[in-house]
């Protein structure tokens, strides 16, 4: 009754339906993720707290929990591994859960990943001393709260393209994450394009699209 | 004095620094430009009047102008053109300006684009009707205004990586393309990233990085 | 002394003054509740949690509460049912305390409904393949949150008049439905009309009177 | 090349598409009316200046301005009229383009309207005073500046169901028709549903489909 | 040491400095209504919790809590009462809690206060049936929420001041007052001056302020 | 056609309707103005460009124009002087146009009016040296831009209703005025109400009410 | 893994890098402050609770708690004191936590520190008072919510630099400190510049390094 | 009449005070400029076109005018020179108007000013080549549009107070301004306070008050 899963999704998008789990009972995402675990489809579940894992456990024995990246994973069929690297570069300590959203759900899509974790630029040589192994990868995912700013100092020492997800993190003007939002929207950089405040699994799956590009029509 | 044009940036980038002639008086474009020029580096300028345009010509006379995507360009290096095609999707007969200056860009960056324009989903048959043709881009812009709904549309029913540029198009609660921003940011479709509203320039510049994945590495 | 019901609405409007139960204690919509009921007229009470349901429940034994449409109903009067269908559409599994909220309003109020569920447009092949379906209602109700897209595609499928509800599922740059509700103020297809965000029940009650036109003027 | 019309919108909709001019040149304008009138579809032009006017007349000779509704009106096929009345009831003198608008819209889809201007709720008797005619419309459209207050007051007095039309009428903390949306959005009035500031087109749109329910099915 | 009262105010303004409860701790209002008590100056405590009551009233026996105001007093001089009476008018049962604070705040200060509750616009005959009597009041104070039309449906009916408290009763798009805030902000009837969203207690201070004019002078 | 009169309106609130001038043609102005004229009733047109004057004055000799006020006034009736002086006090000298509109209506309205101009907060001795002056007045009003805190600190030093006029002065985070409206909402002060942004007429008439109290009982 | 601290700041700054608590888990608190204790680095950590507190006090014998400023400290290195004095100046009571962060902030990092609280401006006689004492400040501080006057009226008064930190104390069109930040951000004094709100540390932190330059120089 | 001047603000301030001249007559300037210039007095005025410039140079013969900077000056006094020097560093060609009045301001006020422009943070390389420098400065100004990213990469590597100066250049989501002024205000980097949108001369007034510190102490 209260949902259609969308069986067809993984053929149009190489993926099968990914479930929110962010208002949703715990009942009704262990009755999807139980209805696509039977029909032998991958499940995913993002933004899941403990109790929502806890009502899948209950059915689906080899449920695993991401406890960090808030993430329920089902792993029905094989992983087809890419070779790219993505990169996830994370600004400071307190945007971990949306840093690991984002790696937990590329490892997941068969990614190889590499994380970049506190190298916010009002330290600068943090991140350029990390600089080589950055310029490794193929796609970037750049995560970072209050000012922002992380993506666009990225963007200008790259040629990858790179993914910003805007944080939470902050206070007063941070407005819950419009200050970094908007300013990841207006990055002097190029090559940058954003996604949602705190929204890592939307930036792990449009790398993922990305990264596949270099993969599979080789 | 004025300014400082970043030469190394192409090593880094792989394209050289891009002049965003708004707000700018057509002299210092001008100046820009020639500089340049003299260095035999391409020259992009983009929101370009028609004011800039003929100060640029008047001192380099193979300037280009794209009247409706506002863009000057000097090309003194040979085009390295990629095969994978970027696909420039628009939704209304308005968003033009903003969908040719991606389209345009685009192609300057040595890409094959191919435009597919007035496909609004308030007529779905217009979009289904190109499907096929669609799909076979490696990466598609979307461009919209008003309600911003086309991205995910697209979005969900293709597997390229799909990045959407709301433009100012619309009135009243529109607020000059928050509603189309706000929109492409909430997008229940994955795989899809946002610029800027309005930021055909920076939509294409980022297909353009994710397109070269897929060429240059074989 | 605080409330003053407004018995005459039943005249001028063809239904009774309706209770709002948030921001009312129990205490308080029970002595509403009552009046009405001494004074033989319809009780709804919208947006009531079970604590309020069960104040009420304590004095009017026949109350019966609808839970996920947070719903409180004593029926007094005959139900005069319309022929005519209201169709309520939702975008994702999040809508649906709102869509029933709609769907139990228009029932309580008479009308026959039919519920098209979880078919928002990412997965564009859910609304197609009920549109037959949908293109029998009379009046539409289009339920959805995140970018709000839905009424657009629908609007442009249906020629019955479109009532649009935002919903405040979503998250970051959603702003508890402001991203919703300003796409579908922006929508590019016409007939499309918008209430409140999460006003289920406003949306029902237009319909009512909308549906109501096609029956009792033959 | 830039336009691609839709012809099919006729039957879905029953009304061919309509051309919204701002933000189009004359010249655009001219095409798409010359390519429909050619088709032998009518042809409705909103938010038309008169230089739209003008290059459309250049070479469509019977074709008709609406000044102060700024539209543009080739009919091709014959008026198929409704009887159920519509009545547009306006606040203030300053709203009346946007009510003209409505007005113009809805007969030319051919419904018979009825005016009621300048009747805001600050003088209240003026809106009593008609309320045995407004009454008896099938369908109303509501239009208001300011604190948009008429919609409230107009939907607690009639069984109809009403459309509110915010206009940008006012200053300060008007913010360009906020006051009077958010005004209407939020109405304690049941049976009040909104469409876009300034948006009198669209308001015609729906109350037309309202109004046509009423006449087809019997 | 964290507060320094102001004594000199009665001299200034008529009345003594008036504590602001809310995000004070239970300790620092009941020093600081201590210090006052001693110096035999009258407390008035607003936005007060039922624990800043208790604290107070350990410490000031003849503390006195008004419930639904969420106002505690200490009388220590005599009430100066003026005759002209000052209407509260209140649109909705949830606009209580504001509408007493006003009221309440009112007598306080040596006013009559006649009451004037859930007479709300949507339902006009409410508020037309007590227009006799509230034509008596010398000043008015108009509360309402969500679309906030009564202040200028009353400011129209009357040649007294009207001061209209915006609540934050409402949802969604009222944004926590916003839109009957605006709507207050814009209204067309002459006359109207406005206070912060859930106001009562400024409402009822300038009301005092105006009331005295028309006594004190005499 | 487009203008209903409130002729009704001088009974009600004791001043004929004014016309707000902004938004509409010089000929509606002028119309409006001498269907007034001929009923002998005064005539108060505020936001008034000279253009709407010069049509005014083709068909009212006497009408008088109040250049920096932007007000029309076409007197008809003998003024009724009140005593009770209205003090308007001005921060800036770019406040002056909303200042002189405040003024002006006042004068207008039979008050008389005292100026105290460029006495901003940021050189308080200004203030403070007009204070004996200022407490002399029965009503004040307090015109400022920028942070709006004139009336705060007036508000404080003052017995008198205080009414804040924030004006549109100044530039960035300004908002057009949107600064001020919230500075003089919020204002610590008590006895404090606000009107809309530039709107010195609507200080001016609650200000005449307010005065009137103080004048017509005795 | 979760930490990168900036060793290397101090040299930089002349300060270490300073822990910013909220958001943080008492784990990642406790770990990063071991960290720097075990290099003997100061550790000073902001916007931290009891929790925090409790688990760095744990493994840090020596670390110390400021409840009202939310500070936790651990000094290693002598304090470098500076003579010139920082004054604190804040409006309410309610603002005394963020005036606390920013007096202890100063003091841990040196400075004399003078504290003026509870002389708001709408008892202006209050902070005249004080005048001569906070002349002799050479950077000043002020701290305040609601409408945010203080650092002008202050601003006005004094040739010292003030830094101005608005509050999130207030309620309604407060907006959480949006008013009050504002008016700062729009203060006719000059000499004024702004922090984010609630951000009495990075006021002292600058505030520190202007003191310093006052000292270290000569 | 329409202007006090604040004589007595030299004392207070050090400086006399500045004419604001947008949204005032050239005539208002004019007569402003000459009576500071009898007093002997030296006059400063911002935000100048080249009409009131003209106006002022009319009566006062040495009248200077800074075309790029907006500013009017006569020098009457002799002008005392502080050693310490500021660092106005400025991210793109298009922040020069803004970075050109805070350096001409500085310098009228006596400091010594190094320019720095061109210098964002996208290309990071320009602003590590100019670090040796730019650490010699006392006190800096970083003038940055966008998503203001500047102050927070400059902050992290100096020690010196850096005032950051957000300006309206960009579109779309920028919001003239909003986003980097929000950036700002959200700096992850220490000792940044933050003035309003394009306001150079806040930023030059503020940094002189703490240049002189360094100097005058000694
Ligand atoms: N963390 C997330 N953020 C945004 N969208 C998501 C997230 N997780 C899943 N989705 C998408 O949300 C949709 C599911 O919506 P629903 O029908 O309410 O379960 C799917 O299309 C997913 O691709
Ligand atoms: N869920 C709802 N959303 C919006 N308005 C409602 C809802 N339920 C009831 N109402 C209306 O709210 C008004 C009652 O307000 P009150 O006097 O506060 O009870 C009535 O006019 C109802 O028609
Ligand atoms: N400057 C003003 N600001 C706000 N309201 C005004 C102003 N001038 C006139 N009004 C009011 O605007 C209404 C006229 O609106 P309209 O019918 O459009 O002319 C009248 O009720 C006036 O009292
Ligand atoms: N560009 C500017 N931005 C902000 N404030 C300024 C500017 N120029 C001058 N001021 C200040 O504006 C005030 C003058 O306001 P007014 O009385 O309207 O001339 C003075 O206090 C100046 O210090
Ligand atoms: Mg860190
Ligand atoms: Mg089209
Ligand atoms: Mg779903
Ligand atoms: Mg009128
Ligand atoms: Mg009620
Ligand atoms: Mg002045
Ligand atoms: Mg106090
Ligand atoms: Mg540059």
């Amino acid at each position: 009754g209260f949902a259609k899963i969308d069986y067809h999704r993984e053929l149009r998008k190489g993926f099968p339906e990914v479930i929110f789990c962010e208002g949703k009972t715990p009942y009704q995402v262990r009755e999807i993720a139980l209805a696509m675990h039977r029909k032998e489809v991958d499940v995913l579940g993002t933004r899941a707290s403990r109790e929502h894992f806890e009502a899948v456990k209950e059915v689906i024995d080899k449920a695993i929990y991401y406890e960090e990246a808030r993430i329920i994973s089902v792993k029905n069929t094989p992983l087809k591994k890419t070779k790219g690297v993505i990169g996830v570069v994370a600004a400071g300590t307190s945007d971990l859960p949306v840093a690991e959203e984002a790696a937990v759900t590329a490892e997941l899509m068969g990614n190889t990943v590499k994380r970049f974790y506190d190298v916010g630029v009002a330290g600068l040589h943090r991140l350029l001393h990390k600089l080589d192994e950055i310029r490794k990868c193929r796609v970037l995912i750049a995560v970072a709260g209050m000012e922002g700013a992380l993506p666009t100092v990225l963007g200008g020492l790259v040629s990858a393209p790179v993914i910003a997800v805007p944080t939470s993190v902050g206070y007063g003007a941070n407005f819950r994450g419009l200050s970094a939002l908007l300013a990841m929207l207006n990055s002097c950089a190029s090559g940058v394009t954003v996604v949602n405040i705190d929204n890592g699994f939307g930036a792990a799956y449009a790398a993922t699209l990305i990264n596949r590009i270099g993969e599979e029509e080789k």
